[in-house]
């Protein structure tokens, strides 16, 4: 199966002229967007000119992957070990008219959502806790134990967002957390059921995984601040 | 060649059961998009249920067409001969990083553009002008005589988007409108060079054909002031 990071390792390897493999801060599900991923590789030497570099894999890896930027790090920086949190979007289009513009990138829900609801619902959710409700650690036998700071839905328009934070999310996650809120903002589970859920600790307990084409990987936070590039607030960035 | 209008025609045979044929506002080469398109039909009866016809065209048509708006118009009314003028809109994403999620619905451009000067150019165009230089008319042997309303380009953060508005186009007008005009954003051409043009009657003498996926079609505009779906200006649409 053709991967962003496989395509990616195939560029590097051609242009390096070395074997290259990359690390990728959030390994998404096929399917799921990402603006702020990060990758690093240890395979590079000290002479290459990372401007460069950028503009010959952004010739070489479009339209589907854009480098927004690409820097040097210090020894020891990892993608994926060295952040300290990751940014998810969930995106939902609200109303009875589907958008052909907006297909690939929310989920079309035809009836107004309780954001009310659903974020009274998250803030049981926020904090430390045993995430197995909401999916599986990638390491079998691994703990689902994870620390969400942040979790919350606005509207904008016709479109309703999640944004999510955590140290780190097991599988899924991000869109069994998106699918279970839907249902509380449909009025199909309450609020506090948030309380028995986390408690289960069990997959079934938890709604529906919610599709993956509306998740977006928004940025990645380190120690030293930088959270993917600079332009990647989705707000701020307009569409015809 | 599947077609919007091909896959409305026989969605619309199948839930009247009888054969319908549609006019479109505006016949649009492959590859353009349209968020203000207007279509209609004689076919349909009077006891049709618009409301209901336009959520099961919703349910049918997915997820690359869909219906803003459904209403019974007055007899002889006609999506492309009633109307008095079409608006198109043509984007362009400026700067040195593509955007995958724009890809489909920009043209990347790496440097910066000078939009006063195609502005400037854009004002020798508007106007009743025979517009061969630009296009063809669809009937072979026809005049190119139209008049251009509205022409301008307008900076959005990172997008810059030509407005054009006519009473009608010649075959590939607003596309070589715009290469033309990206071309004295460049400085490859001045803005006074458009006189020439103009009255050069000659295709040779425009520039490129810029190409058609950053092409839409906004709105049509009809006597009764109707203009594509209420929600079809596109500086108002959020995305993620």
């Amino acid at each position: 199966m053709r991967t962003v990071q496989g395509d990616i390792e195939s560029a590097l390897t051609r242009l390096l002229a070395r074997e290259v493999r990359v690390a990728c801060a959030g390994r998404t599900d096929a399917g799921v967007h990402a603006l702020g991923q990060v990758v690093t590789t240890p395979d590079a030497t000290d002479d290459v000119d990372v401007d460069k570099l950028r503009r010959a894999l952004n010739g070489m890896c479009g339209p589907a992957i854009a480098f927004a930027a690409c820097r040097e790090v210090p020894e020891g920086f990892h993608a994926r070990f060295s952040a300290r949190s990751r940014t998810y979007a969930y995106a939902v289009l609200e109303g009875d008219t589907p958008d052909p513009f907006l297909a690939r990138t929310t989920l079309h829900h035809p009836r107004v959502l309780d954001i009310e609801a659903m974020n009274e619902a998250a803030g049981h959710l926020v904090g430390p806790h045993d995430f197995t409700s909401f999916g599986r650690p990638a390491d079998a036998g691994g703990s689902a134990e994870r620390v969400l700071f942040e979790l919350g839905w606005r509207r904008s328009g016709r479109i309703v967002v999640m944004t999510a934070r955590a140290n780190a999310f097991v599988q899924q996650m991000v869109r069994s957390l998106a699918g279970t809120l839907i249902e509380v903002g449909e009025a199909r589970r309450s609020p506090d059921d948030m309380l028995d859920v986390v408690a289960a600790r069990d997959r079934s307990a938890a709604g529906a995984v919610a599709p993956p084409h509306a998740l977006c990987l928004l940025a990645v936070e380190y120690d030293d601040g930088w959270s993917g590039p600079p332009d990647s607030e989705p707000a701020a960035r307009a569409r015809i």
